[in-house]
């Protein structure tokens, strides 16, 4: 089982009110050195067998991205990259699942 | 200026009609060897000087995941991974913007 990642974001000069709404909150937070806050998508395609890029980059351009608005990135996974619990530094170890 | 990457995506045993929808229209495009797709959020946070991954480790958790049902990673972004139209293999080199 092979995974691939397609990120999709919009492109630079298109306006992100959602990231906008976020920066604009950091403060509340006692964040002051953000700049810029830009949110996409992040899509995990699982293959049955090899990975395939050509594949996920038509499926990309056809159905998870608008090119008008939107760039995309596409690679191969390495193995499992949002696991649970692992960014908390106070978690133990992630091995145990609860 | 120094960028971090926030992935959040639904945990595994979350269900994901979004990305079942997808999944579902696949084979319309004649991709038959998927046996999954996810879809989860990539949010990309500036920083004035310094990534300070800690920093954005919690403003993840308290403004961008829903720790009940997501999880998410933090890293530093390798300058730029989302260029525009470096991913159709028939474009001309990014170098020069059109």
């Amino acid at each position: 089982m092979a995974r691939v990642v397609v990120d999709v974001m919009l492109k630079p000069e298109i306006l992100d009110p959602q990231g906008q709404a976020v920066a604009n909150a950091l403060p509340r937070l006692g964040v002051n050195d953000v700049t810029s806050v830009r949110i996409g998508r992040r899509i995990e395609i699982e293959f049955a067998g090899e990975p395939d890029l050509d594949r996920a980059r038509e499926i990309a351009d056809k159905l998870l991205a608008n090119p008008v608005i939107e760039d995309f990135a596409v690679h191969v996974d390495a193995a499992g990259t949002v696991k649970p619990a692992s960014d908390s530094q106070e978690s133990q170890p992630a091995e145990a699942p609860a």
